[in-house]
């Protein structure tokens, strides 16, 4: 028998003889658990399945975007109803099952679970282990999408992946030069990049844009958050979907706002020209889209309205 | 050995010698199942869980919005990104542990699960056996919220639960003469009521508005869509949150537009003033609310937006 609060209050009140014995407790003991984090829906004939990473809690506004005050970025915070002095930021890694390979893409924050670092966990939960995991794609090279290639003793998490990086990402980071000379600030994302792909190189395949990663899958080109950031075309039979990965941070206040430049985008006005593009079509051919950094389950469709777009969340739904 | 379909192609490409082996399969098979229809989360210390009983695609617009144009409506839907003919509306229970007495609102549209019909299931996937229901609130005697205080077989679905039902709809329902009096396409809803309640007189208990259910769970007034519907207040600590049931059909139709009225309003007037008065309560005061036609989770805040509101789902965390 475990151990719940109401065998303990029991126990206790049966030492009391009972004539202590506390409010009625409900049958049903207190769970402190969440729902496993991951919703699964079809494009075509795939399965495609968004992953709680987790969230984390930023201090805001201060400095957020470049070109807003904050005030405006206050107010923008109010209008989704969140307080104006922190913003909790949501991970959602996604995986396609195409039938023929089971594709993976980011990797979370990586971690023993907790807050963040739940991909594998989640990944589990809907059916898939990590060895069952074919392909290992990267929209770009962010501590939040890289953390978790690896765990805390140095093993790949998804040991049967063929590992799929952006070629121009690849170009960056390891591009020693580029560490040297870059900001003290910046040296930690370099060497983490090291850290998780330097002793692969041999396993990783270096994907140019347009091409396809395996059938029914195609990078495209989305750079500007960082210069190899990169989106995936999902297409089976007539439907189609887009992992945008980080083209905005969360939508209901950069796609909103397509001018805005957060602190993020290494490159503001080439991550702005890649966010119009790719929010303009995907609101002109209703492409669905998911997003790494929307709210849980991160994925649906955006509306022109006015200069911006709105996020609109698909509706979740218990048969696929 | 459970058969899939890569257990079964393996066979057949074993009883052809592999010559006539197909395409690589994913080492994982697809799933063809969603997770399952629950998300918790806490009012102070009580935790509550929305329950997804399922949806119904219901064609649309002709005559959904009694003071609106057809073109008005679809211009709404779109705003969504919803096709302009159908809507598909979500139906969502929810359950609250006190930690003394669960307590549940609405009981979905019953069946034998599939599209809609999955409280019970979802409430156990969340830990929560139909026994364990102590107390079975209900807002309103629509069909697709007592649909399911009964089995195919006539039994209760859970079965030790007190029976707690608005005073003003058990005697408006109740009432013969109103059934006798009722258009011929009303008369299948007091059938419904009787079917599922009239052999319970004696163990229901009628609810007046303004008075707790159980410590912490307080009903109040909502009525307009039907005679007695009520929302529940569910207060814990110094955090509170609203059961709003059917004050809107969907909120980003009618909480954005809070003077439509819906086809399944029966005294438009009055419910145009109880949705008035509680989103405006709801939103000065920062109050969480659970409506019965959100989608899925259905549950978040709303944000005054000129002469309505727009409702914003709270965040989905991994973490309670």
């Amino acid at each position: 028998m475990s151990i719940t609060r109401r065998t303990v209050l029991a126990g206790t009140a049966a030492a009391a003889g009972a004539a202590l014995a506390g409010p009625a407790l409900a049958k049903a003991p207190m769970s402190g658990q969440q729902n496993a984090g991951f919703h699964r829906f079809k494009i075509g004939s795939f399965e495609v399945i968004a992953l709680h990473d987790g969230v984390a809690v930023r201090d805001m506004p201060k400095g957020f975007v470049r070109n807003a005050s904050d005030a405006d970025v206050s107010a923008a915070f109010a209008e989704l109803g969140l307080p104006a002095d922190k913003l909790t930021i949501t991970f959602t890694a996604l995986a396609v099952n195409t039938g023929d390979k089971v594709v993976l893409f980011d990797a979370g924050n990586g971690g023993a679970g907790g807050p963040v670092g739940n991909v594998a966990k989640n990944l589990a939960a809907a059916g898939i282990q990590p060895g069952d995991v074919d392909v290992h794609a990267f929209s770009h090279f962010h501590g939040d999408h890289i953390g978790g290639v690896k765990a805390a003793d140095g093993k790949l998490v998804f040991p049967n992946a063929e590992i799929v990086v952006p070629d121009a990402e690849w170009a960056f980071w390891m591009d020693d030069a580029k560490m040297n000379n870059a900001p003290e600030a910046m040296k930690g994302g370099f060497q983490l990049v090291r850290k998780q792909f330097a002793d692969m190189a041999g396993k990783v395949r270096r994907q140019s844009w347009e091409k396809e990663v395996v059938p029914g899958i195609t990078a495209i080109q989305a750079d500007g958050h960082t210069p190899g950031h990169t989106a995936y075309l999902i297409s089976s039979g007539n439907q189609q979907m887009m992992f945008v990965a980080d083209i905005t941070n969360h939508p209901g206040i950069f796609a909103r706002r397509p001018e805005w430049q957060a602190i993020f985008d290494m490159d503001p006005q080439r991550a702005i020209d890649t966010r119009k593009r790719l929010l303009d079509r995907a609101a002109a051919d209703k492409i669905r889209l998911s997003f790494y950094h929307a709210p849980f389950p991160a994925t649906g469709f955006v509306v022109k309205d006015g200069a911006g777009y709105d996020f609109q969340q698909a509706l979740w739904q218990n048969t696929l």
